[in-house]
């Protein structure tokens, strides 16, 4: 049965649980389709979760391989295409443990940069798994910054080949998935070289394995690069190349080509590859990140229902945890951003399928504000996130710290989404040199994007807020984000020109100013974060009992974002001191009031039990049984351990000196 | 040889390294014997951690006990004694992968909660091993709120034995360390029973395996809890007790004894417990806290000093990652908050030798004084490292991420101790209820304890700096740190009162002022933490080189502390948003100085590339062959993998229907 204590939080839910989820879903068509291809993947004991806290890396990793070949007889059985509705609910159902996601960014490499006659001879053998593909970018030395790749392809005439060379170790490939054990091909990024003339890093299609026997091939050295924090499931590999040699046709050559007497051609437009980054920035975002907070407060606000300790009042039983202010005020503002994220991923999704019908049209005006906004939201979204998390976890206190809570994985995992897909200092810089450009552009008169519109009308002002309750008009506290991100913008722009026109070198000047450029790139986020939150609440008006709670939502979301990052609002008098204590009183306010709904607020991100694979998140609150029982599996309770014959018994019988 | 990239930071100190290790050890003959503990353990080939990241929770038990067991046998060869002074150097040598730190807490608690009598029969028997000790506190649904214990010791008067009882699930003990497989005995909390009335909480020593085989006694059930996100080495364990009896004489009785006919006696303080809880707050700082950030400071430091990425000045070779403001912004505070830290702690232990020459001449004055400082900087110490290892580790992007870089296991284990030994949020509360009861005595005119002297001046004022220079004179930026903590002590005792008198009761009041109650202890413990760098600062006088550099770092942490959290220094008008930006200014000018020095400040830390087990981290900075040679001993890559017969080939080979 469900623990009393978290039955009774949804007697008293506000809202319809179900509307909510339906809605979240985007309608209830689609939350029937994701709840059919969850079932049919928690049914199949192939898919199972269950021991996965107790897996070796190795264990992991042929658990994930071999879930990815099943998926493929599952999805044919089921009538599933990598193209049809219910594709996106299927990584979502496994929860990532799976294989060959870099087999995906194979053939979607391939299908972005190779030429029809590529398309036509690779595309087939990806898609029917003849091969297993993989896309070696980074280095041991290099990541983010693509154009310092050391590793070479030289063109030789007299072949007609390419041979590819690992000239140093830190020029060897570092982290592809897939590659360390499992692929066959994989795309290598190299600097391209015709008659010792460089042309800059292009694609090769390299064969590293057997096709028979999976052995590697002459010149190649791969492997695994060891244990990581987390995703212990993928292969992480490395690769070294000693003279290998491909034939010209393995260079993808939609953009350019190499014709068989070393002319080099250059065809297309460069813009796309923008295009290419964030479409992959977008498309982490749900499952990699939003869908991971999503789990952690389901888990730490079910488990704070509850766990009971110390008392609120003498004399009475032991208090909920979740009736504490401070937990409370730890959990709530994470539930509010899980929600405020997941409408920011709407909204990127739509602004991106805007682009994407203009790019077919051949018009690319999109794509800088585009690219703005994913690198932008990229980083805020994953750094939120991961904090989240990690609030979750410790708010769950000692149990939160064992594996069997789920906590530490998601956390371990969702950190790796601030590193991978472009570092997130860096992206908030390449955020922060648009909305520099685009301060200049409204200066100098010209027209701005819409999301930047804003910046054309910086000038001082007061909030004129009176009272606590006017914190709680959306207005009020919209119009506050805009001004501050329009005033660190300002402000920098104007400390980065004044440098400059001191005599300062403009490359110099940036860096001096970098601290405060990615302050000014976060602040524009959250100030649009928050916008579109107001927005999808005003949209929401048909449904009274839904729009009540997310309108307490969105005033949480943005009070917190005011009340723990107070200085940028204050700094130039916007809001006054005595303001500022009305936030705060407001804020502290709507903590007890979105409390009542916190069980059904995550009830309605309709995880399974499964999916959530917690001993303290799971929807009947039987935690203490549930970390018992889980607990007695451990492999530390079912493996005899010889430290006892060995050290423990010797040392008790005091035989010690004879160790 | 070193990585000249690393070599030419060392060239340019502007200080003496050994000069800088020797002071920070107390003095160079403390750096000598350290260096021969380190010496002694590091060459014995039993101690080496050379394995670990590819080790299972099994094997780390195992090696942890072989360790433990050992260091006794190795104690004896080099003469060292628990109570001699190379002790302390031992676990910083060994970095915490030893068994048996709950049989010292098994030992102290008899020493200091047992009888003269219980004392001469258990302490030899624990110091010679003759049994394996636990402490048995904690269950599965209390943690923190001891009074919430709900196993039970029932006297019988017809057998002079108290029955000791798991009642329900959540009373079952969960968490002692050294428990699951180890122990043989463990102090049990239990609530005392006698003819039916409950005497609360008291200890008793239970045993719980056999001496002979090592089997579980009657009546008992005991585990391992399973895998948790580090202390993979520790067999925290679980414990249910049913009907088992213990002798009248096995509870610990020095301060509460029960007579053979039931008569319950109390003799003693019970303020002695708090000195208890206090001891151990304060020993975990150093080896668990500030050890592990001295050591992620040295890791992302000297990589970000060989780790090349991109161009600050086009067309020259790509930059050192620690040229980047960025950069410096992120590790820079936190080397300055490692040293600061170092500094809080001698502060605590000097705090704590005074009190316990008083305690031991029955004088309790300091206790109040002392129990604050070291539950608030427990918390806050614990919090800021925490960030800090996580900061770092991010800081050397997906290299950290990797096991090998040493970063994560340092964050995981780090993490731990915002959760053990006090949960933080109730730590600060503690603090907090001390601050708001010397405010209000000083409100009535009563003395204060020193730490808090300050609370008794609280008025409004503005600082006096003028430009940004003023922001390096300490006096300008200690005071503002002790306006700001006074007002939030000031203001949230104001509000206090005002809900209490509002008609509002007593605890609910407390609750509804939790959040800005944990803020003010905060605030308290971050002006003492700044107040006690520059006063070391300036004690420093002979040393002029040494004094500089720590002047650099001690204005470091104080602005950055300022221009990270600026509202509540701008809230009141103490700063104006003129003198924010000048100390942005200040602090963002302060970074490349510090920077000069950086690698010279972390090697100061002293440890040995065995210590610090880090591919990212050694001394001669050749991060990319070490990452490359310590991959290759992956178990993933020594380990045939059945993946590729079992699921690879049939896929490739097209036989994926058969599967």
């Amino acid at each position: 049965g469900v623990n009393p204590d978290l039955a009774s939080e949804r007697q008293t839910a506000s809202f319809s649980v179900e509307k909510l989820t339906a809605w979240l879903d985007g309608g209830a068509e689609n939350t029937l389709m994701r709840r059919a291809v969850v079932e049919a993947i928690e049914r199949d004991p192939v898919f199972s979760r269950e021991n996965q806290y107790f897996q070796s890396q190795n264990e992991r990793y042929e658990a994930a391989v071999r879930k990815a070949v099943h998926l493929q007889k599952k999805m044919r059985e089921m009538g599933w295409t990598e193209n049809g509705p219910e594709y996106k609910y299927i990584y979502r159902a496994l929860a990532g443990d799976v294989a060959f996601l870099l087999h995906r960014i194979f053939t979607r490499s391939i299908s972005m940069l190779g030429s029809d006659k590529q398309i036509t001879k690779w595309i087939p053998l990806a898609s029917q798994y003849q091969l297993i593909g993989s896309y070696s970018q980074t280095e041991l030395g290099h990541g983010t910054y693509l154009q310092g790749l050391e590793t070479t392809a030289v063109f030789d005439i007299t072949t007609q080949e390419f041979i590819l060379n690992t000239p140093k170790i830190s020029a060897m490939k570092w982290w592809p998935g897939d590659m360390g054990r499992s692929a066959t091909h994989t795309v290598v990024f190299a600097q391209l070289y015709i008659h010792g003339k460089c042309y800059g890093v292009h694609p090769f299609i390299v064969q590293i394995r057997s096709l028979q026997d999976h052995s590697l091939c002459p010149g190649i050295t791969a492997g695994d690069i060891g244990p990581k924090m987390s995703f212990e499931h993928t292969d992480n590999g490395f690769l070294m190349l000693q003279n290998v040699r491909v034939p010209r046709e393995n260079m993808l050559n939609k953009f350019c080509e190499v014709h068989p007497d070393g002319t080099y051609v250059r065809s297309g437009s460069q813009k796309i590859n923008y295009f290419t980054m964030t479409t992959v920035r977008i498309s982490i975002l749900s499952d990699e990140v939003i869908v991971p907070v999503m789990k952690a407060c389901t888990i730490a606000i079910r488990y704070s229902a509850v766990r009971r300790q110390s008392k609120l009042k003498p004399g009475e039983q032991e208090s909920k945890i979740l009736d504490y202010q401070t937990q409370q005020e730890k959990l709530l503002p994470q539930l509010a951003a899980a929600y405020a994220f997941h409408f920011i991923n709407d909204y990127l999704q739509e602004l991106f399928d805007r682009a994407y019908r203009q790019i077919q049209k051949k018009n690319f005006d999109m794509l800088p504000e585009l690219h703005a906004l994913s690198s932008g939201f990229k980083a805020v979204v994953t750094q939120c996130c991961t904090s989240a998390v990690e609030i979750c976890l410790r708010a769950c206190g000692g149990h939160g710290y064992s594996l069997l809570s789920g906590l530490p994985s998601l956390y371990t995992k969702i950190l790796a989404s601030c590193i991978y897909e472009g570092e997130n200092t860096i992206l908030l810089l390449q955020t922060a040199r648009f909305l520099i450009k685009c301060f200049m552009a409204a200066s100098a008169g010209q027209p701005l994007p819409p999301s930047v519109t804003y910046l054309a009308s910086v000038k001082p002002g007061r909030c004129p807020a009176k009272n606590k309750l006017h914190f709680l008009n959306s207005d009020i506290y919209t119009e506050a984000y805009q001004h501050m991100a329009a005033r660190l913008v300002s402000s920098t722009a104007t400390k980065l020109q004044d440098l400059i026109q001191s005599g300062v070198k403009k490359h110099d000047a940036w860096n001096q100013c970098t601290v405060q450029l990615a302050q000014a790139a976060k602040a524009h986020c959250h100030y649009i974060t928050v916008k579109n939150f107001v927005e999808t609440v005003e949209k929401l008006k048909t449904q009274a009992g839904i729009q009540k709670i997310m309108k307490h939502l969105c005033d949480l979301f943005a009070l917190h974002g005011i009340f723990s990052n107070p200085g940028v609002f204050l700094h130039d008098g916007y809001l006054s001191g005595a303001q500022m204590d009305m936030v705060t009183a407001s804020y502290l306010d709507l903590l007890p009031v979105i409390r009542k709904d916190a069980v059904p607020l995550v009830d309605a991100f309709d995880f399974t039990d499964k999916s959530l694979n917690s001993a303290l998140g799971s929807y009947d609150g039987q935690v203490y049984q549930r970390l018992y029982e889980w607990a007695q599996k451990s492999p530390t309770n079912k493996q005899m351990s010889t430290a006892y014959e060995k050290y423990l018994k010797p040392l008790l019988h005091n035989k010690l000196s004879k160790l």
